[in-house]
């Protein structure tokens, strides 16, 4: 049955264009936790060969999101957010993972931990806390 | 002197493959104020049809350093941010302007917002604050 | 009648004990915006003389909610801000001047800098950015 | 030992005047991981009978601090926050409980979630996020 939702977020995920662009796979769901999974390669890169910032705040945003919409069993946007980034993302695979904190009538408030892993080793990169909101 | 300040700043944007990628410009600069433009595409949606809020979060983030370079007059990165999103994306261009409020001897804290065009009428989307330091 | 929405700014403040207890004034009031002045006595500082930061936090929080209501036209709360903190604050006043930069519905997102009075001398000690809901 | 260290840390709260104007207790402390604890009074309370949120944003960054200060093992000001207030604070004590997420060789990034207990059962009503640089 995880399967089943993990199989349809990731068909969510599918009809965003820029998470197609990008390459992002929704890896686990548990509860409001979710994982999304980005591979990394050149194009996601600055010009210090580290992945993005913006590559980084897109995988919050979007996981922020998963996760409220979990919560608040609804399509929602996420309406802000903070980020702190901690370490150069170098390596070969970003995981963001985020869960909900508080979720309420009509918004949730989620964090997100992203992680990048390089030669098999998994380091905290970014961490970011947000607020998720219906849009129906 | 100001079109080859943008210049070697439209320059520097170009050593990101993600900016590449994206298709970001350079499009104005005066003391530490920057303009970064974006035209929208289809890649850069979500499932709504909106620009993607990852999109508008990698332009505060690249606009932030770009403004607390000029103030810092150094290389850059942005340590953490904060973004609003005040209203949907949606029309054929995005503009995102930062200007520093501070600077110091080692991180400027910076302002940005982000405009998207529709139809030739300019509208905040999107607001973001953030910490920029040297790299070197 | 500015100075009547300021009087009645003034008395919706002295109903808030922690407002009185730290000795916060409305000191000015055009449109959206406002500000709010308090006079630094020891009480409000922490362990280096400066002024502590949870009072800048409170001063942001308080300012930011004040523009949103007058955007909202509204009791409000802010829901959720965040301050970057630029310098110490040192000094004998500090003022807090916050704007909306967007309005709908129901939430406005609204900004606010922080000024510390040295010697007549007025610097940037604060910035924030945060969102502002109605309550009723 | 834990209680030596609780009783040092208490000692430091105390050289903050602000602090001893609110009434801040350190209650825990293991690791980088630190409780502080407020009885709620009127004079902390805004004009619906709630607590300020500036004194929950106060308690944010104090105890984001003392979690940075801990992680760093030097005198450390927290340079800048977020944070999201989930549900009015009603009730007669507060707990923020904060731990540090990534420690580098100058500064930290830790978190917060501050807690509200009302009649014995304790309710999340706050949750940050920040940046905790070293003084010295």
């Amino acid at each position: 049955m995880n399967q089943d939702l993990i199989a349809r977020a990731q068909h969510t995920l599918e009809t965003q264009p820029f998470s197609i662009l990008l390459g992002t796979k929704v890896t686990k769901m548990d509860g409001s936790e979710v994982e999304l999974s980005l591979p990394i390669r050149d194009e996601l890169k600055q010009q210090h060969g580290f992945v993005h910032g913006g590559v980084l705040a897109y995988l919050a945003d979007n996981s922020l999101t998963f996760s409220g919409a979990l919560a608040l069993l609804s399509n929602c946007v996420t309406s802000e957010m903070k980020i702190n980034y901690v370490r150069p993302a170098i390596g070969e695979m970003l995981h963001a993972r985020a869960k909900t904190a508080y979720s309420g009538s009509s918004q949730a408030v989620a964090t997100c931990e992203i992680y990048v892993v390089n030669g098999g080793v998994e380091k905290l990169c970014a961490i970011a806390q947000g607020t998720i909101v219906k849009t129906s």
